[in-house]
């Protein structure tokens, strides 16, 4: 028996001689000059333009996640770059390929928590949410994510300004309060300082935007694509990637019994 | 011999408790609020704030890039997604990595030539050297990259719309000059219209905003990025990686055998 | 204060001027032309060179997992090669990167649960154990991995080839036989045929190997390479890669509006 | 107008209900026991099982490629994992994308140039060919692919060893002789040693074994793959990435500023 075809539909965009449609806009005439990357990205996520404070917050979101220093991911692509120096978009590939669960996953995982505990508790009050999600991740001994930060002590100094500019434009809502209410709930249960980190601020806001929970990681994703290019630029530039080999390699032979 | 170690250094960001920096400035006061993404690509790139002029035809030129409907690299990105779904970034990797001489190649293509043929001639008339190209193109069966389109004719509706934006902030100068000219010589020689595609406009407008050739693959990337996370959030939603998979599959196996 | 250096050790290989070491080997004197490449991937799993048996058995296991007709990960490698023919390794890089959770994590699974079941209840019998694992999953509602098949009916014809190539060199064990008890309760419970599939059995044999349960996911891995440079190989003399994006192109181009 | 649409045949594998078949061979009764993974690989790469000496020198050649210490490649795998250890697949993938034109293009580019020499030059001795090839990169000043290397001298340990094995199956022939053909002319006029390096001698037998040159960089990525995930393995046992990523993002933030 034939299996019933499916119809291929996307409404990213489709072109014809003298058109070039965009979630259906018109790109030369209603996009172009009009709208920065920032408000391009949110449209390609939603299929609508922004509203000024939308593209503020996002703006400020996907910016906040462009540059770490020298992270695994950026010496990755610039290791790649060293062997496939004709292939730039295969070292930011390899880059993003280390945006996994350590790295990118948890923004994802506060959006989703947040998400995820307000649908299942839909007129409870913010504080017992949060005593139910802090009692939940003592009790299966997991981490509450969005919590705390290994160098940003007391303070991650993103999360106030974010939260300041989400204010500003009207975003700082029940997620945020949530958030907070779950920060306050786990410092008092384990007597420790545990700020929002910029990873949770993230994850809070994106939900305030009313994206899918999914779309954490997305954002991550092209904060990280953007950041990975100037750091392979850099690498054409002012390369290091060589001498972290090398010096790699020859600690480990060395080690191995190359005399 | 031991050999001597060259020193790591990299100027893109760095944190201490407190701070974060990224090329310089605070992120959360100096940066977040004030720089869009656009921006905060070219500071990426460049190590400096843009100008406003230079931010609206940055903005504009990787705008451009960000979506082209149901390409290659989309259905790429699609199927991975369908074996990975726990690992978006590495459905954005896998479409990044078609991202190469076939696709990304042409801009890059066109602002080599455009710095490269005016280093060799820098005192000549733009119609001197634009003879020069399509003398040595037509010698060597080459095509001359940045022009002509399989589809959008007589003219491809993007270009006119970049110089325009260009034009407006003072950065339609001598590179767009000199692509002019090896248009209208092209169109001389080979008798037929040539008009300039996107792909040539933005190689142009990379060369006038003064970053390196090489970054023109890098503004390729980081606008394809975004367009597979729209993708990818879109497939989430509405799949159709599944039936492209199975109607190629369905096929090829009648077609080998499978009755 | 200072962090503490940790040393970078690795006893995969090195090399001198004269000599060149893998896993403790010479390698030209002592691999090449004495291991073929199955044997070759043992000994850099396990740092050791196989016995007969363990290499038969291997080499079955990593062959099986070679080649499945036009995969999404197939496609997907193909589209990745239409934009960048200039890197075939990227494309079968992209292949790769839909080797996750769906079609590369159910041996994985399977030796998972096969280890950990019996880590857990040393002193139990097949049958306990599997009945154990029955409930566990039919209470949380999650399949068992390893068993049944949505095309191969009523069995899976690699899986008694497998078992068959096993038992010939003694790696037909308790794993297997554990695996075998979870296929009879769970057919007695939920009343259906649920043959072994390959999966279940790769996973099976990756125990009985002695290998790590991470390693599944490596001997995919190995395997699909090996099957997508096959598929990329092909690609070049007999394309279909562009055929299958116009073909989906034109479909969401004609059903999103472009006449 | 509509496009005519081309077939989609792939002769790669199929299955039914009942059967496997790859490359037209039923995978459980003719392939499983009967083809160790070398013989799989060009099993799929040629449509036809090997010969014995295709077996015993494509094997040798493939696990020449498999393990080179700690590479840059090997180095952007293992810092993928530390971001993504969910994702091996990722990983290998990452790692891969390197294997570009620095480290893979050499074996192509010695295939490609001993094929396209003597597609030339048909009827010419072996001498007249290779002083030709000598000139033309002497003049074009470019070096030539497959001679020297920077560390084993006087003699790359690995080429005679490739040599005698293809020697005793009867595939040392023209392809070899014109490469050796090469290093004495380019020893004559540079008036140095430059020993055929593993690289080229890989290069020659793959025109020896009669597959096309664009599958020297198949091979390369099939030894690659198996190696990455040796390195994976040894990583989750014994790992090493964080502490590289650590020393360079600790001596990179000193140097820029992080007091």
């Amino acid at each position: 028996m034939e299996r019933v075809r499916q119809p291929l539909n996307s409404e990213m965009g489709w072109s014809t001689r003298e058109r070039i449609v965009v979630r259906g806009l018109d790109l030369p005439n209603d996009i172009l000059g009009h709208l920065d990357l920032g408000e391009m990205a949110w449209l390609e996520l939603t299929g609508r333009r922004p509203t000024p404070g939308e593209a503020a917050v996002f703006n400020a979101v996907v910016v906040t996640l462009v540059e770490h220093g020298l992270t695994p991911s950026a010496i990755a692509a610039r290791l790649t770059l060293l062997g496939a120096p004709e292939a730039m978009q295969s070292a930011v590939a390899s880059g993003l390929n280390g945006m996994g669960s350590v790295f990118a996953g948890g923004s994802e995982g506060v959006a989703r928590l947040l998400i995820e505990a307000q649908a299942a508790h839909p007129t409870s009050a913010h504080e017992a949410v949060a005593a139910q999600i802090v009692e939940d991740h003592r009790v299966r001994r997991t981490a509450l994510p969005g919590l705390g930060h290994h160098l940003h002590k007391p303070i991650d100094p993103r999360t106030p300004r974010l939260f300041e500019i989400a204010a500003e434009h009207g975003f700082k809502g029940r997620h945020v309060a949530l958030l907070e209410a779950v920060q306050r709930e786990a410092e008092r249960v384990h007597q420790r300082t545990l700020p929002i980190n910029a990873t949770g601020a993230i994850g809070a806001l994106t939900c305030e935007l009313g994206l899918p929970w999914q779309a954490s990681r997305g954002l991550a994703v092209i904060g990280r694509a953007i950041g990975l290019v100037g750091h392979l630029v850099e690498e054409l530039r002012t390369p290091i990637g060589k001498e972290i080999w090398l010096r790699a390699e020859e600690e480990s032979s060395r080690a191995a019994g190359a005399a």
